[in-house]
């Protein structure tokens, strides 16, 4: 690795859906910051990496594949290309890892390999939203199919830190999401966090908000359980994918609709771009000792390259670290993190 | 009320957020079919309908707000409108209740005044979701916040029942929504409803299904519990207003793209009235000796007719005989709802 490039992403190499060839190519356009050194574990042969500047190739035949339990394979399988990026990292040769494969796998792989950062139980997978006017961050979509109050509470700093540290939101404002505005509604636990993050120091807590807040980004980050969070953003993923198809017919349904497609279409650009898979770069793992992203499996080449740049750039603005202080200097570890012990 | 009317609906005459006037010209809309009687429980000179062909108002002077408990108002307002016009359903004067006020109102009164098919533990609330292709009956969107595994199974008869009696549809396939398509995906008492659902007679069940599968629409009746289903019907609703703007802003930046907005719209009409939260009338209480629809509050005229019509045709085609004879021979009595007490 050229020590001239700032920051080192570990990638694991198998994965993409699409195939290496994607993977490669995804690659390669990150690299093609001079900022970004990446160390790709993958099949060299099959990569066709080798020589290109900044990127290191180490020579990875084991994976693990979706149909594997992610924890047993994790442990059994030490040379997995996933497992041995999650160690590059712990060894500080890498500073994130960056994997377009099967997020429970990549969430086994560094959880084991990363370790939690000191009073955090659970880490949570956050995803970027894309919504008309700015970003809402938004966790756990799956890391945690039950939670406990304590765990919401702790998901809610550790949006906040996410937030103001790599998003650049100065105070960001936190909410609940439950199936009513008023203090009481929702889940036992839900109820709880809400009173616990009412009188947490240190966190801008908007309150519950609904489903609806979250297209609406009336909040910077929302914070819900695993279950419920995944159901969210696939429906939503779904939903503009069957909106954007229903628009398409309509466009296909006679020429004066077509010529007007046609009209309307560089308009329609770059709301197209803020709901493609592609634009966010995946889902971050929030909690450990170093940087996790999962890229979408599915992703494109531009994909896998934003998914490594949003990667570098948690590791440039030291996202760990800043997470771990505002974690201590918010009180989290104090009162609502170490009462849930 | 006219003798020759063939179905007579209760109309609750209060908490139409856009006001008597809106509620009013429902009712006239509704009450323009020959087949459909309205008796209207609400202030008589605020609502103008007297001498309207097909409406009978009972004048009424008490209500319940959305600030109040919805359990403690039902039992201590016996004159409230809401609570009458399940009384006159319980009396067999009307068929059904339909109010397009408070959710929690509606169902308390309902549950209180209707009471429950038999084997039926937990009435849940569904709605009609709009996809391109067809319509998804999804259920529960909010009576039940937390569940047990029986109740999701019981909530996957309801809805089968609904979607054959109402919707017409054959053999309604029904999805389990969860995180992950696999059997043992999800909280546990999804992974059992799952077991149960899979051995149960009488159904047509799909398996788990995820997010993305309800605006794809893979399946007839998509089951959950009333937590994940509010998020999720208003994040769904909350996309379609976002994305609906992002295009009306899209068509407004610059003059070809306001010319293709014009060329477009008449095309995309069919999917602005599919997902405009009137067309489908609003939720059915499923699971009661009696039909109750809730429309939106924030319904137009349009709105409130289509909830009167929505519970018109339920009583027309018997939903509530014929869905506790499915319960009856679907064997859901004897096995997964029986064992459930």
């Amino acid at each position: 690795m050229p020590p001239t490039r700032a920051v080192t992403v570990a990638l694991d190499g198998y994965g993409a859906e699409q195939g290496f060839d994607v993977l490669a190519e995804g690659a390669r356009l990150a690299a093609a910051d001079p900022q970004i050194g990446i160390r790709v574990f993958g099949p060299r042969r099959a990569l066709g990496l080798d020589g290109v500047d900044g990127i290191e190739v180490i020579d990875t035949t084991e994976w693990i594949t979706n149909d594997e339990d992610p924890v047993q394979a994790v442990r059994a399988k030490k040379g997995a290309s996933v497992v041995q990026a999650a160690a590059d990292v712990a060894a500080e040769r890498s500073a994130a890892l960056v994997s377009p494969g099967s997020t429970g796998a990549t969430m086994a792989a560094a959880t084991f390999g990363l370790r939690r950062l000191q009073g955090v139980q659970r880490p949570a997978l956050a995803v970027q939203l894309p919504a008309p006017r700015k970003t809402v961050l938004f966790l756990d979509v799956g890391a945690n199919v039950n939670v406990r109050a304590q765990h919401l509470v702790q998901f809610g700093f550790l949006g906040a830190a996410f937030s103001a540290a790599v998003l650049g939101v100065a105070k960001p404002r936190v909410g609940l999401l439950t199936v009513g505005e008023e203090s009481g509604k929702g889940r036992e636990e839900v109820v709880e966090a809400n009173r616990l993050l009412s009188e947490a120091p240190g966190i801008e807590f908007a309150g519950n908000v609904e489903g609806g807040d979250i297209p609406a980004a009336t909040v910077d980050v929302v914070v819900t359980d695993g279950f419920t969070g995944n159901v969210t953003l696939k429906v939503m993923e779904g939903s503009a994918r069957a909106i954007a198809g229903a628009i398409r017919a309509a466009a296909r349904s006679n020429p004066l609709a077509a010529a007007g497609g046609l009209l309307l279409k560089p308009a329609l650009g770059g709301l197209r771009r803020d709901f493609h898979p592609d634009t966010t770069g995946g889902a971050i793992l929030l909690g450990l000792r170093g940087i996790a992203v999962v890229g979408h499996g599915s992703a494109g080449a531009e994909g896998i390259a934003n998914a490594v740049r949003l990667a570098a750039r948690c590791a440039e603005v030291d996202a760990v670290g800043r997470t771990a202080a505002l974690l201590r200097e918010g009180g989290a570890s104090r009162s609502a993190l170490a009462g849930a012990s």
